[in-house]
């Protein structure tokens, strides 16, 4: 039972995260703390925090769960600024993308009480944002990767395990590294494909009639890039790395499929189409 | 009404096509013939079909409406192998995704009866195939594009506009021109993207774990990834010049992507993520 958690960021998911574990009865107090007045104003109007605080002293102090679940190129700031007021009793975690620049960011700021931060990434992203946006089964049946460093305390991750399995998420524990490598491939790279992709079709001579002839392939493709232009401007930046060497295979693999087309080689496309197509089935067997 | 439907190909569009038509009572016999002895068997015994025929000359010779659903890069031969048995009553159409190549080849094979043929495309696509996945209700709601050229005679364009309202769905004339370019945008480019990152995953050596950590925007994204690997090889080929023109601006655009990772260009990614989640709140208005 958590008796105080106190967010730092409600939107989209801090919210949907204090929804869920009020739902499950696991938490006795939410303290909300951010930058947007209005906003703050919003969740605790919708019931999704107790209590609304603008000082960081009085908001971190008694929490024995601290969440950061702002953007993560506002990761580094935030560190800072709870830091002085964390105590013995507080668990520090995050909602973070990309894990290598927050607990990097983690290690520098906390001093001490990095042993009590527990980096955290809950697979559960949408284009939406906003706390109106939050839902309280948001995180059920999905999986949320714990990336616990070498001076992670056993007593940390294990709180911050039992948190998000109150929400109905499955945990699972990957190095820093493993996780930005793998959600670069899995999520970062595409979310890049579809922006890049949207706004190709908005510019283009043919834009103005395409948008009358786009199908479901064309929407599924690009749902995500009605995302948050912040969020994905920080991750971009915060796992540039990894996602540079993803977005250079993929940019291999376009320009072996541009030759394959220029020279007509129906073997090489039906060959690369298949084997796509064998792999995509692999995720969802029919 | 239709007396005698043919249908050159009887898979997942041509299937859905008969469906559609017996169920608004729009036709009276549909014959289905097709290279695949067994799949016709299955959408006789499926009752999409009221009877198979493995004769040419049979299956065409009294069709009023001949329609050719088999993938692009097979209509050449089709075209030439039903061009004999035509008479004055048949009206032929096709449902390929591409005008272009289609209406090159049916002008050679059709000799004069090539003012009897509408080049047409149901947009209503999907990652499934084959007559077992056929459904009455495909094209309602949805767009079939027409592109009429300047030989086609009205009468027939009437008819196959007859057809496909028949079925729910709603007929757009467009050039060839205008079709070919603006798919190869909207559909063609948008599938070569989502094969190429599906494969991508298949083969990194990030693969194996990538697997365990994918979420809805991947699934999304690689949907159209499970598409049939020979009528996107055909597509591909038929429409390459206008899809290569689609992929080079894609390439150029991740180019620039690359260039303001590198360089950590937070004003670039924020300004281009920012465009594009306008461009494509304004497909699905909220």
């Amino acid at each position: 039972m958590i008796k105080q958690l106190t967010l730092i960021g409600v939107g989209f998911i801090g919210g949907s995260l204090a929804r869920a574990l009020r739902t499950s009865g696991q938490v006795q107090e939410v303290i909300g703390l951010g930058r947007n007045l209005a906003n703050l104003q919003q969740a605790l109007d919708l019931g999704v925090v107790d209590r609304i605080e603008t000082s960081m002293a009085r908001a971190v102090h008694d929490a024995d769960m601290l969440v950061l679940a702002v953007p993560v190129g506002a990761m580094a700031q935030v560190l800072r600024d709870v830091a002085p007021y964390i105590s013995d009793q507080t668990v520090i975690t995050d909602v973070g993308s990309v894990k290598g620049s927050v607990v990097t960011a983690a290690r520098t700021a906390l001093g001490s009480y990095f042993h009590h931060f527990v980096p955290a990434h809950p697979l559960a992203g949408s284009e939406k944002s906003g706390v109106t946006a939050s839902v309280g089964d948001l995180f059920r049946g999905q999986r949320v990767i714990l990336t616990p460093v070498a001076e992670t305390e056993d007593w940390a991750l294990t709180r911050v395990e039992h948190m998000w399995r109150a929400t109905g998420a499955e945990t699972v524990t990957l190095s820093v590294e493993e996780h930005d490598a793998t959600l670069a491939a899995t999520s970062h790279l595409p979310h890049l494909l579809a922006f890049t992709l949207m706004d190709l079709l908005a510019r283009e001579p043919v834009a103005r009639r395409a948008f009358d002839f786009i199908g479901n392939g064309f929407r599924d493709m690009t749902r995500i890039a009605a995302s948050d232009p912040v969020m994905w401007r920080d991750i971009g930046l915060a796992n540039r790395a990894a996602i540079l060497q993803a977005l250079g295979g993929y940019r291999a693999d376009l320009d072996a499929l541009g030759t394959a087309l220029e020279h007509g080689d129906a073997a090489y496309l039906e060959a690369f189409f298949t084997r796509a197509r064998q792999a995509r089935r692999g995720i969802d067997p029919k």
